[in-house]
């Protein structure tokens, strides 16, 4: 029987929500490494909201989406056949790979996975990814968090914000958690130590965040914008300090939505508000996996992957995070890690 | 014949715009310095858009404004009567004095003028005082600008606006200048050394900032937030500033307005906003003050005084800030500088 590379190739770009309609369905030939290149069997792909973003009509960072290509995405995955020194087969490495289930990677671009005792390639995906950068240097370069402070976390049970989470709590702070169900609430207080978790779909919202804020907001980590930004603008306090991850809310939208009223604020407060990007930090990962990785050992920092199975539902699985359907970092599982 | 104070005492709080209603007029008896008091002369009072928010419904800074009280602000007088070792009559002295002819400071509350040859008493109101901090600590410390770099300052024209645009161009940066009338902009152009100036008033404003800014927009000295400040998120660089010293355009709303509905643009751009207030640099006021002292000396900086004369004219000057009336520093001339 002939393996076939399967792939979800861009049709064309979501004007609003993204669906498995902007997608096609390819099964080709595998392809052959060149000098210096691996061939990588796909393991897991990273589902990321910022991959809707990239598909946006002009994203100012990212990959090239162009229509016809393999969509982007971060691989985790093993070396079936090598063309270089660097790397054997059997190695596990992680890239660029795209949402198909075998890559070229170029040896120089791939990463090496180490083989970290009780770490599995699963917690890989979920504590030592870009995301684990967004969270790590975020909350505390941006938000310079100390102990005693409130921290607030929005999109709280997703891959990047169970770790701001936990990173919070493991630095002293008293931390208000947002998510949008019962299940996820009960997860990030029960087993990410967050100080209590609020919904942002209830009506009273705003005054629901005040009561469990009663010294006000003194950092604020940002994935989604829109009115949860505004109601916490009306809370922080003096030199308060909000670190804006990306604007979820916001990825799906074809027009601009209204801003802020509350933007005032950071004059009146003289806070500050500040957009980072993980790429900016990938220099420094070595620090932030450290620092994780030892809390990981220690049990002070857990995570919750939602792994769904099958490269087919890659497209279903990346729409899902804009409807809250994940709890902890989304991977497709497209191969065994045997 | 008997001297009496004259002041204008807060009579209600506006709701929207401010206007001479809110004020009663009264005169009384000269009031008596009580030990380690001086009595002073009021000879000009610095009116600035701030006062407008001292009197909103929750001002979060800012002296009291009780209903009944003279209302507060910042004047320059001479010292007629001292009881305190530290003030001889006839020395000059600032403080917050309020709308008033003659006033008590505690003589270690009142702050010495020096006498600096070439420099009247007029330009100190202009170049050595809270709003010259404002100037020149919101725009080098928040701003952060670095020579052949854009900068963006609206309000060009007022007392703040008028130093950052000079500052600015100091440091080396193109500046580009917003403010509302033809001859305004000419000042700013021809005695200021702004690059270009702007009228945010023009239908295609947005459009005209954008052929103005080729490069982008690397710092935003924002006076007064609303729809320019949505205008330059448009246009920032990567690593942008926005220094946000006070928000004019909201001062006399009575309900939230809408936010800039580009502020996602701070995460696209890893860009930064952040208030500031020139209380907290009070401390560090001479670091400052020597520095515009030299560049005024050396013929580099300039300021234009509205000076209104009587103690009257007070609450249509605070007013008309509002309407732009005002070019450069405004104040209220309430007694002779002889």
């Amino acid at each position: 029987m002939t393996i076939l590379n399967r792939q979800w190739r861009i049709r064309c770009k979501p004007e609003t929500e993204i669906s498995k309609e902007h997608f096609d369905w390819v099964e080709e030939a595998l392809p052959e490494p060149g000098e210096g290149e691996l061939l990588v069997r796909t393991i897991f792909i990273s589902i990321d909201p910022v991959q809707r973003y990239w598909l946006s009509k002009n994203p100012t960072f990212g990959p090239p989406t162009e229509i016809g290509q393999v969509m982007p995405g971060r691989i985790w995955g093993v070396v079936e056949e090598s063309r270089s020194p660097k790397f054997a087969r059997g190695d596990l490495v992680a890239g660029q790979g795209g949402w198909q289930s075998y890559c070229l990677l170029p040896a120089n671009e791939a990463e090496p996975v180490p083989n970290w005792p009780g770490v599995p390639l699963e917690a890989h995906t979920a504590l030592f990814c870009m995301q684990a950068l967004a969270a790590y240097f975020g909350l505390l370069e941006i938000g310079q968090p100390q102990a005693g402070e409130t921290v607030v976390v929005s999109a709280a049970a997703g891959g990047v914000g169970s770790l701001v989470t936990q990173i919070a709590r493991i630095k002293g702070c008293r931390v208000i958690a947002i998510a949008g169900s019962e299940e996820k609430r009960r997860w990030l207080c029960e087993e990410l130590g967050a100080d209590a978790a609020i919904d942002y779909r209830s009506p009273d919202f705003a005054l629901e965040l005040q009561a469990l804020c009663p010294a006000g907001i003194d950092v604020y980590y940002d994935n989604v914008g829109g009115d949860i930004l505004d109601a916490v603008l009306g809370l922080i306090n003096p030199h308060a300090r909000i670190a804006s991850g990306g604007f979820i809310s916001h990825y799906n939208d074809s027009e601009p939505q209204h801003g802020p009223a509350n933007i005032h604020m950071l004059a009146l407060k003289q806070a500050r508000m500040e957009g980072f990007s993980c790429f900016e930090y990938v220099e420094r990962a070595g620090e932030a996996f450290q620092a994780i990785r030892q809390w990981y050992e220690e049990g002070k920092i857990t995570y919750r992957a939602h792994v769904v199975q099958g490269l087919e539902n890659a497209p279903d699985s990346l729409a899902g995070i804009f409807h809250g359907k994940n709890t902890g970092k989304t991977v497709i599982q497209v191969s065994s890690t045997e």
